[in-house]
């Protein structure tokens, strides 16, 4: 029996596939350490807006809404649009709706996957991005004006409330990483040369950091940062940014260990938490069985943790370690080797490989 | 004789040095290529600001105005700020001022560099960004709010005044490039999924693209430029974006192919047109004969190419051919390998081998 219960949304695409992949890895590992979740599916995403109009059925928010954690796995399709001519993204205003101010994108290489980076230092990369999802930029969707053809404007929107709880996430992710074994830095990423909102942002980074005297607090300029990125990530152990910027970085990080089929990804607020891949929904290659799980796989993990840490069951915790040593040991073991960059493997072979390692 | 006059401007730390070496260079070619710049060097920056409470000499601003073209080298140091906290950067106003619009960073590897991308692909990379230098996100510079210490804001504008002339700059210099065998294309980068004023971008593109059937138009969001810069730059010949994204992504192109010291740069108007290095002032390695000069020469190269065509002198087309191919051949010798890159060569030997080879 459980008492916890997640709201499992696939979405469209290949989001179907990999969550089908992830499924099948939750239930060996409920047998393995002996735990249930209560897994409840709906459908929704672009996909359904064509048919029916409405972006999700009726009910199916309000189980995202009380479901202890939500698993996503893509929604999007380049030729569905709304009316306005922008995506189907009912994940964009859950990150609102639901408060998910921390998205959480580790950068993380896995072992045999091909080099991107020519430097071998590149085989240790491990950092972790994290990406303010309310507000920034991003404030201004479906609030930008053209005016008379002629100019067009969108509205960046920092707030001190959601800004004191970014860093105060950053801070603890990076103390508790120090503890097992990382630098314990946390980098603010801005542009506080030119913008009063980055000056701003960077001003409460500043206040923040003093509670966590344990961990130490350095800047960067976003361009600066996206240079060394490329040049040098080992630099960095955990950064934090406004979302725009986060947006592109993230993409930089995923880019430079090996793009996005393998990239993670976290969305986390003080009441609620949407775990997802980092990738879309690639309707060029759905329905052909060559999806890469990997990110869905990892995310699953990071959401075991998750509901593992807030409340206090050891079990999820102890499943969420061993999913991730899984995906680690497959790749290592050239076991599980996606087509998706470069390898034999589809998606069922990688997800087979994964189980058979926990 | 020389009717061209140019605006010489050093600014602070290594863009004094990585002047002294284009001006160097300078007096070579005209000697070779028998014409003369008429030069007038200013003072002005950082350091200038902290001797005198001003960012230029009284007259300099309008010597920049005046002269046909400006050759900047770096300005602003880390530790010296106007009262609000900005860097001291009277290159900013320029932008505005001359309406500097088109932005153009060069992305290309030069032989005998170190290797950043893994992919032997990444040896020839070739590509332009050209960002928008007057307004985007900076139109938002010295006129951000923040509303009670609780709440920051800072505003993004497009103009279609601006943007059509952007976008046809990109165009055309995208059909010079096919010319020379590139591919012709120009790839606008947005994020018209999400912001009106990106949507807006987009369309004056889309509108703007039917002027040059010759030249193949493509769409792409910003986070999957930035992932494909890293994963997969060759798909990319010219790419043109909003000013904010531009600083970003042309930091990450300077990474893929080694770095700022390697980047040259042009802030192109209609009227008025500025070359510089893409790097900093380097305070660190100032004034020990370190920085690497190859970026100011390059930018020297766009200088002498733009002002040629513009005023109908081949001699400075030829100039800039021939200054770019010392600077390839040197690094094809193994005569400049910088010690900014990791090789053995201050400024002067850098500069050396490529007068040697003009
Ligand atoms: C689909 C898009 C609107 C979305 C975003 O920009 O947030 C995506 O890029 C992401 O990173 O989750
Ligand atoms: C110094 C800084 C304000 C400037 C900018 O952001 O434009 C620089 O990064 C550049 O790219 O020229």
């Amino acid at each position: 029996m459980s008492d916890l219960n997640i709201c499992v949304l696939p979405g469209d695409g290949i989001g179907v596939e990999v969550m089908g992949a992830a499924r099948a890895v939750l239930s060996t590992l409920e047998k393995r350490f002996g735990f249930r979740l209560a897994a409840e599916e709906h459908p929704g995403g672009a996909a359904y807006w064509r048919e029916t109009g409405r972006e999700m059925p009726q009910g199916a928010w309000e189980a995202a809404r009380s479901a202890d954690a939500i698993l996503f796995g893509s929604m999007g399709l380049p030729d569905v649009r709304y009316p306005d001519g922008t995506e189907i993204a009912p994940h964009l205003k859950m990150r609102v709706d639901f408060d998910l101010f921390a998205g959480v994108r580790p950068i993380r290489r896995l072992p045999n996957t091909p080099a991107v980076l020519a430097s071998p230092r590149a085989a240790d990369i491990d950092l972790v991005i994290i990406r303010e999802l309310t507000e920034g930029l991003f404030a201004s969707r479906g609030k930008g004006v053209v005016i008379d053809d002629r100019e067009a404007r969108d509205t960046l929107v920092i707030t001190r409330a959601t800004s004191e709880k970014l860093f105060d996430f950053a801070f603890d992710l990076a103390r508790r990483r120090k503890a097992k074994g990382s630098a314990g830095l946390v980098t603010c990423v801005d542009k506080a040369n030119v913008f009063v909102s980055m000056a701003f942002f960077r001003k409460i980074f500043d206040e923040r950091a003093r509670n966590f005297p344990d961990v130490e607090a350095r800047h960067h300029y976003v361009d600066a940062a996206a240079l060394d990125l490329v040049r040098k990530p080992w630099v960095f152990d955990v950064m934090v940014m406004e979302n725009m910027y986060a947006d592109i970085l993230s993409d930089v990080g995923g880019g430079i260990v090996g793009g996005m089929g393998l990239a993670p990804s976290a969305e986390i607020g003080l009441e609620h938490a949407l775990f997802q891949p980092a990738h879309g929904s690639a309707p060029d290659i759905a329905g052909q069985g060559l999806a890469n799980p990997t990110a869905m796989l990892l995310s699953t993990a990071m959401m075991l943790e998750w509901l593992g840490h807030r409340h206090g069951r050891e079990r999820l915790v102890e499943a969420a370690d061993a999913l991730d040593a899984a995906v680690e040991r497959a790749f290592a073991e050239g076991a599980a080797f996606p087509a998706e960059i470069g390898g034999p493997h589809g998606t069922a072979e990688v997800t087979r490989a994964v189980m058979d390692r926990i």
